[in-house]
């Protein structure tokens, strides 16, 4: 892909107002399911500012797939990222790395190594899909009659819980809508933690071989 | 091995209605295990349907088997996914992705790639094992006295608990049915999760290689 | 090493009937622990068949160290695998795997590919790992005031919910001896399942890229 | 670097009293959450101790730092091990296996092999996190009202259980500080542990190859 097309062009006007606007979305989605007292006309500004800035992503989105020149199932794929905080705007906020690299490149510094970028990625992924996940499941669980989770503090627990694969049970989502955000986080949170400890594992090997290099031979 | 071989005609001939009749395997199980207020013709019915399904896997195996010219120790070892499915007829349906890449590659399309094609496998192999382990283990439990999976919702629940090895243990197997079923689910799932994560990170680490090829440099 | 040297004479000779030593003393720990109604003496000639055969294994340890003609520290690296099963004889049977090799050798048959010897052998550590642990946790708990392991099924149960890391909690250890086996049982397992899982993984891959090497091209 | 240089020196030098002083510091808190009874002048010493230790752990740090001539974020990133172990003095111990290496190398002994320094370390890291954690944890948990860990056997089996993501949840912290740092343990807990298994079946796969090699050709 040329440098000056028109796509890089777009990708670098609109990087940094996105992971804004991105950013807000996570808070309006925090602020109307953790503040229970906020007045309700707050609570509509809260699902308006969300609803246009999922219109503002997904707008985006389409600009990107008409710039890319491709057809649609194949920028999907090749897009892949771009494609999953489209489908769930909570996560957009993933985009600091690239927003991160961008910076730093322009800058002239040496951008993170491979594994360390991995290792970034999937790690705020965790944390972000914690996050989100901890917040709609409270959502869920709040009203249901027999449910354990009696406050975020403890919707964050359970959260840590489950994608550590820990899995105590001294709390667990009761209802319908809980329980399949929970089986979301479970499916996402492996693959990511699996990614984080491959490429973990994969780092300390290389800075033990490093640290190894640097060790005084006595002579 | 040739390509015009009677092995490769039988198997681009066979492979459509098979796939088909695994289908209606699974739905015959289903709903012999959901629908507890069956008139008990229709229960006969399905239990039948399931038995000549079964008869029509294990005779085309046979017919594969002597088409390979193959002794059979050595057949089943190098058709190692053909041996599973005809044992565990539920999993059957597995044989989509094959599938998928004959109609594909027959329209000159690109075929998936490796990696994408061991993840789509392995995540379909997991959700068709708990689909089916939570049927059977549900079949089992239903009428166990100190149970506590009191609906088809609670066993895919405990299902996903147990596959994803979260585990948290608000549902759990009390007969012996159902725990035998249980540790085959553990015994599969754990297997076929490493090869989703193995090869997810993986890929994750392709595409942030190709990702970051596509960054525009700012000179 | 030279293939006529004394220690490759000593194994050739002796492995066979360790192996049926090794087997025996699984029995014998089992009968003892399971059989709570036999008569004592019974139960004393099962304590000495043990330690019999425990000193035996120890006198191939120290024979096969002397015929190495290598250091001790040396010789228990380089023969890990040995020095694991004299500390825990209940692993012994482990040895199957080099004897299935050395049979199969013997008649000029195809070995096992690295992955499947692998797999086998992890799989079955873990297996003989669950089930010498249910063993001797069984044997600890089954006293206890408050235990929720009422049978050995239970004990059995138990074992794959741990080695498996989905640990439900629905039955759990409570004594110092038993949680202490518990402890072995899952670094072991934890060790042993990220063997079966990373090769399984690998495999699958394998066997993949061949399945896709036979498909037919249409032209 | 040079092995000659201030920095080479400074290392040499300190490893060895340095190492000495993290294990009094970890003595210090153990005894500060365990022993229960101690006088309340004793309790001052323990904290005390630590405190000066961990002064004297930044002062060598500082040293490095300045010795490395190397700019700040970089020079945490070149040295990641020795700012972990600075942020976290409880695992100060960890620098036992470079202290053993440069011991071994001085000896003209061969060092161990990347494979097996990375489980060693990996290991003890585990092994020091479920411990401080253990008595992390304790400490937060003791005073509780509602606590399920009533001593500090109970909060041992508590830490194996979730470094191993077992998590039976027969105890579990119910405090805020427990739950932090428990959360704290499950991330290194799981990010170590992937280390381990990923190098043990590194290891297992050339164990086994090389046992392979020894096994006699009967012609």
């Amino acid at each position: 892909m040329d440098d000056d097309s028109p796509y890089a062009r777009w990708e670098q006007r609109t990087e940094i107002p996105l992971f804004l606007a991105s950013l807000v979305f996570l808070a309006a989605y925090a602020a109307r399911v953790l503040a229970e007292s906020m007045p309700s006309f707050w609570k509509d500004v809260c699902w308006f500012t969300m609803l246009a800035l999922w219109m503002l992503f997904a707008a985006d989105y389409v600009v990107r797939w008409r710039l890319s020149g491709q057809r649609f199932p194949h920028f999907a794929r090749t897009h892949f990222l771009h494609t999953v905080v489209v489908v769930l705007p909570l996560l957009r906020p993933l985009r600091i790395v690239p927003l991160y690299d961008a910076i730093q490149h322009r800058q002239g510094e040496p951008r993170l190594s491979l594994h360390a970028r991995v290792i970034s990625y999937a790690s705020l992924s965790t944390l972000l899909l914690g996050f989100a996940g901890a917040l709609a499941v409270y959502q869920q669980e709040r009203g249901a009659p027999d449910t354990t989770m009696h406050s975020f503090g403890d919707a964050v627990w359970w959260a840590a819980a489950t994608i550590s694969t820990v899995g105590y049970g001294d709390i667990t989502p009761v209802t319908r809508g809980g329980r399949t955000v929970a089986i979301g986080m479970m499916a996402g949170g492996l693959a990511l933690l699996g990614a984080v400890t491959g490429s973990f594992s994969s780092w300390l090997l290389q800075i033990f071989s490093r640290e190894s290099d640097k060790k005084p031979p006595e002579s």
